[in-house]
């Protein structure tokens, strides 16, 4: 049986994961990138014991050659806080290495 | 080669399919609707030759037995303006016989 | 800091994410529901301390008045495996009332 | 009234924004390419007055620092034909100037 920290852990994994696949892809431009991450946070935060989601496109980075580009890991920066039957995870996710890296941040 | 008016309308038909199979599946409920309609919106305006597009969640046909369920055709209208070198193209979606039917409506 | 065995949970949480929030939305048919059983296996199993994961599409429930639907959690069931540091953890993904539950089935 | 060519060419834009939406993002790997494109044309395929889809994932030009990447045009070629009410037109979508360029190949 798993603990409730292994479920709150489990949780934001689906969050972060859930997040990444359903909006990788969007087309976005500095323009269109504070509506996509408002966008983002209030649709992730509608998640079973997803407590708050805070979204950071990071409009000085899209390539904008033809105007707009692609949503990927490269662009943004996310913080996921889960609450499972009181034990609080804090996730991340930022680029490390050319790699969107999702991690634990804490466990509590 | 192809027409100016077929162009708008093979035009018209990409952001039909982009908006949908890239927003089908979020998370959505009554409250984060309107976020998700204003961020659907602008990011496919990015596309090349997008005049408009207007995105009307049906809120009050969202299933909420969870809270939230996903988005699918079932639950929104779209509009789409294309302009290509001049000739303007209107397509709509609505659900017809339990399909959600995307359709040209104008070819000017 | 949080343990091997909830790296291992967050990471099987992660896997689901992305599996559903990914495939979501893909037009199946009975004929087609193989190769994507196949492709989405094949997929999640290349992100990192996945040992292997397991779909199967449920091709009597699809709906298929139109020759065929779109994947949504009504009409799969997913097994993944996630090997963190040698915690290993089993996550599953079924039906149950009405929404496509994923939970953990063992954290050894 | 929209003529039959102006449809297939709609149609064939709806198939191509479908095709790439639904799958951008998507883990892979050499290993795994020949699975997903199975998966994507016979899932397109599915698609109304959809005749055939080519899908060529540029196994060579994958990214495998990390074992696998995401699915980009960038990596893939795609071809589409689509016969509405005997007009047949086929699309393409290759790289041109670093953009997924989606273009009607002929209407007949």
């Amino acid at each position: 049986m798993a603990s409730d920290a292994q479920q709150a852990c489990f949780e934001a994994g689906i969050k972060f994961g859930a997040l990444y696949h359903q909006f990788a892809g969007t087309p976005v431009s500095p323009d269109s990138a504070a509506s996509l991450e408002t966008a983002i946070e209030k649709s992730i935060e509608n998640q079973p014991f997803c407590e708050s989601v805070t979204v950071d496109i990071l409009t000085e980075k899209l390539d904008t050659d033809h105007g707009y580009t692609e949503l990927t890991g490269e662009y943004m920066e996310v913080e996921v806080v889960v609450d499972y039957e009181g034990r609080e995870v804090v996730a991340e996710m930022a680029m490390q290495d050319g790699y969107p890296l999702m991690e634990l941040a804490s466990v509590e």
